[in-house]
């Protein structure tokens, strides 16, 4: 990986691209992945957005995101059937032509052959021109990468294969830093002290998140972030000393 | 529900915000649950956005769907803690002012006496005026609908409980219906004939999805989609005639 040097952070978005999990058939799980992956790597994703398998609203998507982040990841619609459209979509994007690939069928043809390399499959080797591709051996079949847009397959391990494959290749920021601490108490009985916390200090950010513990009833945890090894112990050395007040309080209070 | 008389689709789209998905911290379990409830009662989800506890984001996003589809959906960000920011956010994307609410401070004060209803608990009754709330048996702080843009929770059995509560109230278009066929074929053997049955029937829509039967290997399920049940069914026995001609040929080609 490539760390940049300085501190401009380095950016994504992620656009999934299909019908069937707005129509709630199939269930994303790449989001989650991707963004854990990010996030490790020292890349902030801001964005994500899931549009149909429509070819004006996947151009709309990726012209909105790619100028606007460092990297736009995209997943679906790379397969062999009449509505997989992202290849040709993303071609439109960058106004650049697309057409069968040698590299590309030179990979399909490790696994298909003759008649079996029919024209449902070729559709998988129209890559636009200028694109570098994304191997994956999984399915043989190739994402592509041009421009700051990383084009990968909907299915989450020929997915994950391709961003295994993409990942050493990204440049990188300062990689984001957590602590997590469990507050023992109400959301809401350190919401007010949490956000003063937040006011003090502006070089870290808190995150809340309530959850219910099955022994001991609603319960919160705290996830503490910075990029800066001594602002994070610094920030989470304060939110326990918080808590420590706040709960002495409450006890005092009855 | 009100099914609207005309074919007029009644659409929608999900804004999620929360730092903690777009981290990868959190997953999303909301949209896959909305998409399919939405889908249940006829509504079409087109869009889905995710983006983080900024406010000029959370404005944008939403000032960008809601004059795009039906009904906008959004989760997160109503809790008691100073990430909290959507009710404020639609607010201003809105152009209303917001406070704190007397009905929702009546709900509040059903499970909170005294000094528990503190300044965090209470940024939980801040609603942008002229909006509903949406009730919840859960956590009993509400969500609220304003315009077309309903405002829900991020913790899933919260914000489940919220849809529950709208979902009977939402104006409703005719609903898809779906037949699901077994392909028993790879999907880059159908894809071209798939396609071709695309254009032949573009009243009904098709999608091609790839999977792996552990006994019996690369296998595809084809969904047909219609609100039309006699297109559907002629589309769908289309499907399966193509898929017996393809076999055979298959067969036939050894």
């Amino acid at each position: 990986m490539n760390s940049v040097d300085n501190d401009t952070p380095v950016t994504a978005a992620i656009l999934v691209i299909g019908d069937e999990i707005l129509s709630g058939r199939t269930k994303d799980k790449n989001i989650g992945y991707i963004a854990e992956y990010l996030t490790a790597i020292g890349v902030d994703l801001r964005e994500v957005r899931i549009v149909p398998d429509v070819e004006d609203e996947i151009v709309a998507a990726l012209n909105a995101l790619r100028h606007r982040y460092s990297y736009v990841f995209t997943t679906g619609g790379i397969g062999p059937t009449h509505d997989d459209i992202t290849a040709d979509a993303v071609a439109k994007a960058f106004g650049v032509p697309i057409d069968f690939d040698p590299r590309a069928v030179a990979l399909l043809q490790q696994r298909f052959q003759g008649p079996e390399l029919n024209a449902a499959r070729m559709r998988m080797t129209r890559i636009p021109q200028g694109a570098d591709l994304v191997t994956n051996k999984v399915s043989l079949a190739p994402g592509f990468w041009i421009g700051n847009v990383i084009v990968m397959a909907g299915v989450p391990t020929i997915m994950q294969a391709m961003l295994d494959e993409v990942g050493p290749k990204l440049k990188t920021g300062k990689q984001m830093l957590s602590e997590s601490v469990r507050a023992d108490a109400r959301e809401g009985d350190i919401g007010t002290e949490l956000g003063e916390l937040a006011r003090q200090h502006p070089e870290a950010s808190f995150g809340s998140y309530p959850f219910f513990d099955d022994r001991t009833g609603p319960n919160t945890n705290i996830v503490i972030r910075s990029r800066d090894p001594e602002k994070l112990a610094a920030a989470t050395k304060a939110v326990q000393d918080m808590l420590r007040e706040v709960k002495a309080r409450l006890k005092a209070a009855g």
